[in-house]
Order: structure tokens, then sequence, then C-alpha cells
């Protein structure tokens, strides 16, 4: 985004799409909720006819889909609506690929709500509610997120599989802290008939996590340890310890804090693969990874995105001897931490 | 915005920008609120001096402005932010183009608010509220508009006023309807010392023209004509009629309705200059004209941005001979309609 400025003459033309930019969030949104991918992935393809399939107006359909066009969701020819490849794949309930239900999470009003005073927030230097939310065992938000954010997190757990090679079959045992819908933990279980995986997250939570590992067929591997993280009993002898979208909330020292309370449940030879956004070391590149420091400004007291060389000081100072970044084709990326 | 679709590989991430979006809204309101534009423009560049200059906290300033930058409004070197040249001539209060103000309308709870339901207006078709802010005379919404607006609309009203070659001096009787902030008649009457102004709004309205008309030196020559524009008296023999940013409220119907009642008000060789977002006939380019569109999804009961071809069968169901539509370096194109 910033090439683009480079290259473009002044205007307020950004300006006045920063300031709109509210309604993208909005239109995607309806999209999903109205079932327009899924409409024009079965073949409706005008505005009439999608309209009658998502039982809505034709005017409210047209304008919708226009703007859809415009930012890239769909592409119009001849009065002809059709999908867009990324909307092809992650949007239209038809696709295996369908990431649809992401809406639930990411456009909570708990999550949007405290954007309407970013102002006082800013002032504040955190969430005005400090981490009630982030901490509260009873918290909906979490529920949701782990109902909502399985499908998007699907390709970043093949990805954890493949880097650590679940598949050759190693008897593993897995500790998944922060477990949400369970997916990385499911997954490299499902890759590795040799893994036992114990799931760390609110009872709520979990209840969902177990749903997917009946769904993909590995419950009887999958091990609940309900509790905080920061408090609850680990066990010990693990093989890998994931960390998959947790640090985040919190400052430096409070996640060294559990990382030295993780050390000790880690083999000689285990690995903690932190899944994370990322940024590089200027914190505005790459764009996604960097962005995400701004959605912890709003939710949490302390929380951020950390560029690698704060998870590495971080890891050594308690008491990991390396961590390595790798870079996945995706917005987050993992840190594989040795003991 | 099509074109980058085309060009990138099918990828969530897309999906993910769009379901965040709503956080560049709140972060260039927060970044002009906060005057971090202006305080940069002072010479503040580390998160530390701007936090000082804004009162604010360093956390807050940093991961705001690491987003500015990401999102083109800032750049950063070495742990230094400078602005990125549209925020140096829109945003710093320094400049004499500064449009910050344009916040206090485009992100009105007013205009913002729709859009948390925004599947129940495609579903409806319109505004739940149908057109009740638009046509109450008492509605603060128009009075925030002329008030916040103003800056955001002087580079149009300079090209019309350079399209009509305003600065020959030619005696004019000039018809602004909807006059809002006044910055259209006002920047004719400024270019053109032997125009007379008639601004046709609501009387709270006009009352903000009248200052504007004031502080340009242009009070003597500008004349108002309280009211609803489809029902006061506009008079006749005007030499110009402006219609800027008011058709896009309303369907074909009304504004052919409009139209008829201005037509013998014109001056035979007189003009009518309609500013607006004409989108091209596809009606998806180019992106900030066709965008607009669902602004009025949102707002209206069945506005638009109509299509030249639009605009010009309405113009000449109405009786005027011809249309010519002028494309502008901005958002806005101008329709010269001749009687």
């Amino acid at each position: 985004m910033v090439s683009a400025a480079d290259r473009q003459a002044p205007s307020p033309e950004r300006i006045f799409e920063a300031l709109n930019a509210y309604q993208k969030t909005a239109a995607l949104k309806a999209g999903v909720e109205l079932n327009v991918f899924t409409a024009i992935g079965k073949g409706a393809n005008s505005a009439a006819d999608i309209a009658e399939q998502c039982q809505a107006s034709e005017r409210g359909i047209r304008i919708l889909c226009d703007f859809l066009v415009v930012n890239g969701f769909l592409t119009k020819s001849a009065q002809r609506y059709d999908l867009a490849p990324d909307s092809a794949i992650f949007l239209s309930k038809q696709s295996p690929a369908y990431i649809g239900s992401a809406i639930g999470f990411l456009t909570l009003p708990e999550l949007i709500d405290p954007f309407e005073n970013l102002t006082a927030i800013v002032r504040n230097g955190g969430s005005l509610n400090g981490d009630a939310t982030t901490i509260d065992p009873d918290s909906p938000k979490w529920v949701e997120f782990a109902r909502s954010m399985a499908a998007l997190q699907r390709m970043p757990a093949e990805g954890v599989a493949e880097t650590l090679n679940a598949s050759a079959g190693k008897k593993w045992k897995v500790l998944d802290i922060a477990a949400g819908h369970g997916m990385y933990g499911v997954t490299l279980a499902k890759h590795n008939p040799n893994a036992e995986i114990f799931a760390v997250d609110w009872p709520r939570v979990l209840d969902v996590a177990k749903e997917n590992a009946q769904s993909a067929g590995v419950a009887a591997r999958y091990h609940t340890l309900p509790g905080n993280a920061f408090e609850v009993e680990f066990g010990k002898d693990y093989d890998v310890v994931l960390l998959t979208g947790f640090l985040h909330h919190f400052d430096s020292k409070a996640i060294e804090t559990l990382l030295r309370k993780i050390h000790p449940a880690v083999k000689p030879d285990g690995v903690v693969v932190t899944v994370e956004f990322v940024p590089n070391e200027d914190r505005v590149t790459p764009p996604t990874a960097a962005a995400f420091s701004i959605v912890m400004l709003g939710s949490t007291r302390a929380g951020d995105a950390y560029p690698f060389s704060e998870y590495d000081r971080m890891f050594r100072a308690a008491g990991f001897s390396s961590s390595e970044l790798r870079r996945t084709p995706g917005p987050q990326s993992f840190i594989i931490s040795k003991k």
C-alpha cells in the first residue's frame, strides 16, 4: 500500500476512500449473510436472478454487487456478475475452502465497537476495558471465535503439520495452548496417527474443539485441560507445544511468564510452534501482519503484533535455546523454538 | 481495484482485509482528531514526540502511526514518521488545503450506523428510514454537512468556476440549489464580480453558507431562498443553475420533476451545472464514483450514483436540449446542460 501511495499524485481520494472504508466491511458481511457468493456460484448472474435467489430487492443486490465488483470480490461483464477467483474459493458455500463463517467473529460488536472511539483508546494506550474479555472464562467471544474461525485457520494448520512433518508418524505428545477451535491440534492428529493432543482453553471453548476432533475422527486421542493457560497444570514430556494466535494478547512480561511455565513441560528435543502475525522489524510491513497491531490496541491493555526480534528475545529469556522464523503464503508466520 | 484482483493469486488476505476495513476509517478519524498529522507537519517525528504533542500515550501513537504508514498516510524510516504527500497537503492544519474537517460529516453516526445492518437494507432495497433525514428541514445532518464539507469541495468549486470562465466577468444571475456550505456559488461570486448568487437550502444550512459568503467578501451579492428545493419559488432569468451533490438523493421521477421546475427559470442561453459522482455505464468504474452508490443505498429510499446516460435522459425529458459530461481529476464529474 505504501508503494501505491508513492506512485499516485496527491489527491483527497485516498482520504475519502479511507473515511468510507467501513462500507467495505459492511458490504462483504452483507454479501456473505445474503449468500450472494453462493447464489452466483450456483449460476445466478443477473441482479434480478441473484435477488430472487437471495430473497432480496433487485436494487439492493445491484448496488451491493457493483460495490463488490469495485472492491475485487466479483467481476461484471454485460450486466452479468461472476465470482472473482478469491470469492469462488473462499466465499461460495459450495467450495470446501469456504471461510465466510469468519464474519461471525471478525464482525462481533465486541471487536468493532471499540473502534468507534479509537481516539480515546490512543490517548489511553489500550482498550478502555483493560483485558476484561481476554481473560474472562465465560466470554462468549472465544466460543464465537472457536465456531467462526476454524475454516480460516485450516491452511496455516496444514502448514504447521507439514513444517513439523507430522505424517512421519512419530510418537508425539502435543500441548495445544488456548486451542480455540482446536484445528491446529486436530490437524496434527489427523496427519500423525501416533499423536496424542492435550488442549488447554476455557471449558465452553473446549466443547467446540472436541466437536471438531470428533468430526475429524481423532476424538480418542484428544484430551482437554480446561482452565486459564497461566494457571492450569500442563503435565510434562511434550514433543510439540502449540501457541497459535495467543501471545499477541499480552505484554512481553506476561508472555515471558507463560513461556517460563511452558519450558519445563517440553522434552529436551521438543519444539514450541508459535503461529502469529509477525511484522518485519520496521513494524509496517508486510501490511496484514503489521496492521494487526491496531486490533490489539483496540481490544487489549498491552497486546501487540511483535516483530521476530521480540519473540526471539522473549523465548531466550524464558530458557529456550533458539527460535526460527518461517514466513508462510498467508498473513501469519510460524516461529519454531527449540528447548 | 479490479485490476489488482486480477493480478493477485487467490488468497483469503483480501477478505481478511475487507472484514477489518472499518479500522481504516477509525484510524484516519483518530489521526485527525488527535492532530497527529499537524504535529508531524510541525516537526514531531518519533512516537514519543508525537504522543507528547497530541497528549496521547506513546503505545497508542506508535501503533496508530504504524497503521497509518501501512495505509499510505504516513511514511516511516528509522523509527521516524513523516507525512505522505496527500497528508501534508490535506491533513495537516498548517496546509491551506486542509480537509480534515470532512470527518465531521463523513463519520456522522447517522451515515455510518445504517451500515451495521446493510443486509436488511439490501433486502429492503433502500434505507430502513426511507427519506426521513434527506428531506427533514431541521435535520442537523445538513448543517454538519455545510460546516464539514466546504473544504473538500474547494477544488471542484474552483473547477466549475474555470469551466464556466467565471473570471470573464459577465453579468450573471446564479441559482445554487441545495447550496449547503455555499462554496460553489461563493466561488463563482469570487471569480466573477458581476455575479449575483441566489442560494436555496434549509434556513439553518443557509446560515452557514452566508457565513462563508461573508468570509469570502461576497455577502452583498449573496441572496437566500430558504425552503425545500421542490417547493420554493426560484424566480427567473438565471444564467447559471448549480446542482451540486443533490440529485443523487432521489429517484429519476423526482429528479425529472425538479428539472422541469428548473427549466423555466433558466435563460435561453443559460446552463445547468450538475456536480455528481457519475460512474461509467458499467456502473463499476471509476472506483470512487461507482462506490458512492452504496452510500445512497444506505441512506436514501431510492437515490443512486447515476451514469451519464441516465442524467442525459432525465435532462432531455425535462426539456433541456443537450448535456455534456466533463470528467475532473477528482471523484466528482461535471454535467453541463443547455436549455
